[in-house]
């Protein structure tokens, strides 16, 4: 296929002419795709095909686009399956590079509509045409003006956000939702089956569209995700803020978006942390996604994520303190400084402190909301400020009873020493009556509601600080040194004996707890002693996977009687599996004590090779979910990742254990990490189970590595 | 201070007339207040006051509530604080008996604050007044259409939902949100500093109110927990969901709402725990609670808790389902006999499933919709079908495009089974335009927006059971026998001995294990070969309640001779504490193994004795927080505790170990909440850690015991 770079989907996405092809008066679709494309003044660069030459939608048709007697950009597909290959031929005859196919029963449509998609993309192929959709409804690009969509109530006004969605029926909604809380879009796509044009794709146009600020994404799959996740990343270079709606995090829709998109829905909790790994921010609801990308479209990336808040009313100070703890949005405490000069501000009985409540004062008085405003943008730790009041969104035609309120604070915005946001107290539109509100006080963006303002600024501020661009000076966590030694390719095949594992780990400087592979009873006992009581003893067998299963495993063995003992019960044990090649028993001394953990690389088939920790023992059956991550990892990402884990208490030492090492630690998690990805694609999953940490203390006690090839 | 019974708020409420006291023209709040009731008509029942006899706002006024010639019902009063108490003997006077303060410098305003508070409700109580205020902006009772508010924006339309806010600067946006979203208000009341009438005195009043349906709370602390506990529980008889935004749940707003109220905040889980108990809902914004409330006063009490969605969007689907995942809304899977009767209705490839797809066939055929919301409601486990579609807001002067759509949804309600509510794919506002839509196809209400929609419908669902009266029968988990016993009220003082906490525990019917008290190693060799060994021996003395910490603990003790040897060690050590009085030594049966817990009862200052049950051991630093619950606690109640323990799984049994008897770990629970409820006031707490579950044996192992004498 040829490849679909932001060049190639200029003349798609910048259309100067459509043709409509399949334009039908008794079709809804058509009506509506039609009824924009006059809406929008395009009318006389539309090109309506019908079939049968019939007049349409009031005017002329052709009846291929062969009669289009100049270059048209897109033709608009909405015919039949069975007449799809001739239209798109015609199409094609007729220079048209770009399918815009809204017709469905493809892909969504079981086995039989996968092959009819399968062939629909070779056929376009072969015609050097790109394809949006199929089953979908069209895009509109509302900063040039072109609406090549079915859907109704598209704005007039343009905007900084872009809108990409996978579900047509929602579009609409969504649509109506952004320009209702004043979120302005540059181009909205639906996206439907990505045949061939994928999210990842339309993203990268986006990353070098100058009309576009942030973009906002509802998915239920991520089709491509090589390519999702290179535009991906080229947006947080490039400062453009992803904003992700990505359905499917519980059972049943994961279940029932595989069912209607015939694609990988993908685990959740890799989703998460491939996401957080990009820099794309997720969020959970329609509303969350379309404000958070206006918020993150208007401030840019901050230079800092804390935010200070101003507001006239406690109550709404005590919500979003409230709501600002449980979604992790930082809210400093003030400066000494910032303190002193809020003193001088503020009435006697207001508190100083973030939120900063400037109290009914400021109706009297309201130069307090300025000067409060240019004091706190000034405080060391606050990245932006939020300013919240009321706002009104009917006119009723009369000047706005609280407008000095806006100007105060529009003119402590003007002058604020960082970026600066409007907040209204509750979600409610912003009308051109809420605007004029807005203008006239100088303020150049609101965020309605609280809630949404803490989601808003909570995902901006982690998204300035994930995305931006890091002086490489070697800081951070150290790693374990030197390079990381591998295994011969062709040793790396089937599953491996903890021998084997064992030396592998070593090799690569992952520490190992001693051990010794012995193959008498004599032996035994001499490596005991040597190693100190008491001992473990393991069989040592690349085909037996589950030594304890087998009774392969002795704990806690003291004496050299019992470990002479424990040996020929071994040897006895594992003898009477058939067919095991048995190398020996491997000898190590026993821990206990000490905190367990889980730490392991396997691949996701959408998103390669994850890492994933998780505390061990019987935590990990009362604690649950590991964190993840996807290669590479580096010992302060790893070192984060320990820090989330539920439980990760015990690491800090309780009851009087001694703390453990986190940074050696997270050194030694990173490099499982750089010795799994060193071993590349022939690496189907290496686990190391447990990796023992006792304060200073960290071994690996056990490992389980198993290769793609057989 | 005389009862402030829902009879006594009649004339507050209800006003026939009002003055307004203290009415001025460069005041904007006489200004707002006297407007509002010009415009709600009720300038013919509302008398001016003002101490010069200045004409006001336009007419003529009173210097003095006596000049007034006709039975006034309310004084709103926003005079200063030095006249405050002559404005109210002057109202007394003329004999109205209800005030309404707007005026601030009290309760909020620090020591000198309080003290003024105090003196004006006692002067108000020695006039036979009752006050609602101070520090807040009145009241508007929308169903009579009696605005005592300077709000802005009033209503003029009524509703079924009433507004009470502590937050006088946040209940405008409060009102007009309501507004906006189609959620009719019946009373709005501003409550300030609650000096003698608190949110309970107001809820009580409207359980009685014929016009409200469910009350919505804006409250940062809870004045008298008492009144509002009262009040909640008759509101949950009467079928009446009370909704409540409790701001305080983060450390920083509860700080700063208690300096700002000067009141106490409460425990958050505390909170928690008890609005649970009483069958009130909890929500994080302002946009749920009124969402919330408007969605419950519509349905009302439901029969079942399960939802069941139908939606022309897959999109639409996936969220919902993945935010009921999120939030706990049930979405059952439906009963083989709905497949079967979807099966009949849907097209082909849809999938038949709650939530139900019913796709885009449906804008072809909008019958599909009235079938299949007919189909889901007669589900044996749906108590509630969402109909998930899209709404217009903005009036184009035009038909709406797809009103069939809203047509089909507003015929399938009609004749559903059970209560059905229609949903908007996104929050935005219920104008006339989107009334009309709504009434075109007999839609009683909708709620904005698919998170929304979880959130309250999850809400609704969860309060209906919470507060359903129920059948008396004894059924459920059995409690422990008998009544239960308690020590002579002459010996509950101070910290007891770990002995008498035992013999109290065992006394009351909670098994505590086996032990006997000795005074010679002799003894303890005695006990230790009677009990078994290993044993553990601990200190018995009422002054040494940290045993470990003074050597009073030998644990795991085996063999006559280590026995004697521990004795002789803790009686020494214990003999180096100044003047504790020995009472011997405790010998136990050593027990390793099983799960511990941590159950206690504290007194929590607002709310009387909770109950709290914690993992215990090295769990609970990793868990962190108890469930919690006020006395009394059933053991169904108990058992709920239980299973929502972070960690709970380990009482499943988790590594091949045994199951814990939930349902006798449940009893036993209950019992300790019994027996701190028969202590009564004189326990401060009573605590017993660890309770060790083994299987089906659950023992007492410690417990410590304090009294609120000293």
């Amino acid at each position: 296929m040829s490849a679909i770079t932001p060049q190639r989907l200029e003349s798609l996405f910048r259309p100067r002419s459509v043709a409509l092809v399949g334009a039908a008066n008794k079709s809804l679709f058509s009506q509506l795709a039609y009824g924009n494309l006059v809406e929008f003044g395009f009318a006389d660069r539309t090109w309506l095909v019908n079939r049968r030459g019939a007049d349409t939608h009031g005017r002329s048709t052709v009846r291929s686009c062969a009669e289009i007697d100049e270059q048209v950009d897109v033709a608009f597909l909405m015919v039949p399956q069975a007449g799809m290959h001739d239209a798109l031929a015609d199409a094609a005859a007729a220079g048209i590079l770009n399918a815009v196919v809204l017709s469905s029963g493809y892909g969504e449509a079981g086995e039989a509509g996968r092959r009819a998609e399968a062939e629909l993309v070779a056929h376009a192929d072969a015609l050097g045409m790109v394809l949006l959709g199929p089953n979908h409804l069209g895009f509109a690009n509302l900063t040039a003006g072109v609406p090549v969509t079915s859907i109704m109530g598209l704005p007039r006004a343009a905007g900084p956000v872009a809108l990409l969605s996978q579900s047509g029926a929602s579009s609409g909604a969504m649509v109506d939702f952004a320009t209702t809380m004043g979120v302005g879009l540059s181009l909205m796509v639906t996206l439907g089956n990505e045949a061939m044009i994928t999210a990842g794709h339309v993203l990268d146009f986006l990353v070098d569209d100058p009309d576009t600020r942030a973009v906002a994404i509802f998915m239920e799959t991520v089709r491509d995700p090589a390519a999702f996740a290179r535009a991906a990343r080229r947006a947080g270079a490039a400062g453009k803020p992803v904003v992700v709606l990505k359905a499917g995090s519980s059972e049943l829709a994961a279940r029932t978006a595989a069912a209607h998109t015939g694609a990988l829905v993908g685990d959740d909790r890799t989703i998460d942390a491939v996401f957080r790994d990009l820099g794309v921010i997720r969020v959970d609801s329609i509303e969350d996604m379309l404000i958070t990308a206006g918020t993150a479209a208007h401030l840019g990336r901050l230079d800092r994520a804390g935010v200070g808040v101003v507001s006239i009313s406690g109550g709404a100070c005590d919500i979003v303190a409230d709501r600002a703890a449980d979604l992790g949005m930082p809210l400093p405490a003030l400066a000494g400084t910032t303190c002193e000069a809020l003193a001088g501000i503020m009435p006697d009985y207001g508190a100083v402190q973030n939120p900063l409540d400037v109290t009914g004062a400021a109706v009297i008085d309201p130069t307090l909301f300025t000067r409060a405003i240019q004091a706190v943008s000034e405080d060391p730790s606050i990245g932006v400020v939020a300013v919240v009041n009321s706002l009104p969104w009917q006119d009723d035609g009369q000047p706005y009873v609280v407008q000095p309120l806006v100007d105060a604070i529009g003119s402590g915005m003007g002058t604020a020493a960082c970026p600066s946001v409007y907040v209204n107290q509750v979600l409610q539109p912003i009308t051109a009556r809420t605007r004029a509100v807005l203008d006239a006080g100088g303020v150049p963006y609101a965020i309605p509601g609280l809630r949404q303002a803490v989601v808003a600024l909570r995902h901006v501020g982690w998204w300035s600080d994930a995305t931006r661009p890091r002086a490489t000076d070697g800081a951070g966590a150290a790693p374990i040194s030197g390079p990381v030694s591998t295994p011969p390719a062709g040793e790396r095949a089937g599953a491996w004996s903890e021998t084997a594992a064992r030396r592998m780990l070593a090799a690569a400087g992952i520490p190992v707890v001693p051990g010794r592979v012995v193959t008498s009873a004599d032996e035994a006992a001499r490596a005991a002693a040597d190693l100190g009581c008491p001992v473990a003893l393991k069989i040592v067998s690349p085909d037996i996977l589950h030594k304890s299963d087998v009774g392969g495993v002795r704990l806690d063995v003291r004496g050299e009687e019992a470990v002479r003992a424990a040996y020929a019960q071994i040897v006895d044990a594992a003898g009477r599996v058939d067919g095991a090649r048995i190398e020996g028993v491997l000898v190590s001394p026993m821990r206990t004590g000490g905190v367990e953990l889980l730490v392991g690389v396997a691949r996701d088939p959408q998103w390669g090779p994850i890492l994933a920790v998780a505390l061990g023992g019987i935590l990990v059956e009362v604690l649950g979910d590991p964190a993840l991550a996807p290669l590479p990892v580096t010992p302060d990402r790893a070192r984060a990742l320990l820090a989330e884990l539920p439980g990760a208490a015990v690491l800090r030492g309780v009851r009087g254990a001694t703390p453990a090492d986190l940074e050696a630690l997270a050194a030694v998690v990173a490099r499982i990490g750089d010795l799994a990805a060193a071993l590349g694609d022939d690496l189907e999953s290496l686990e190391v189970n447990p990796l023992r940490v006792d304060g200073p203390t960290i071994e690996a006690l056990d490992a389980v590595v198993t290769w793609r090839t057989a």
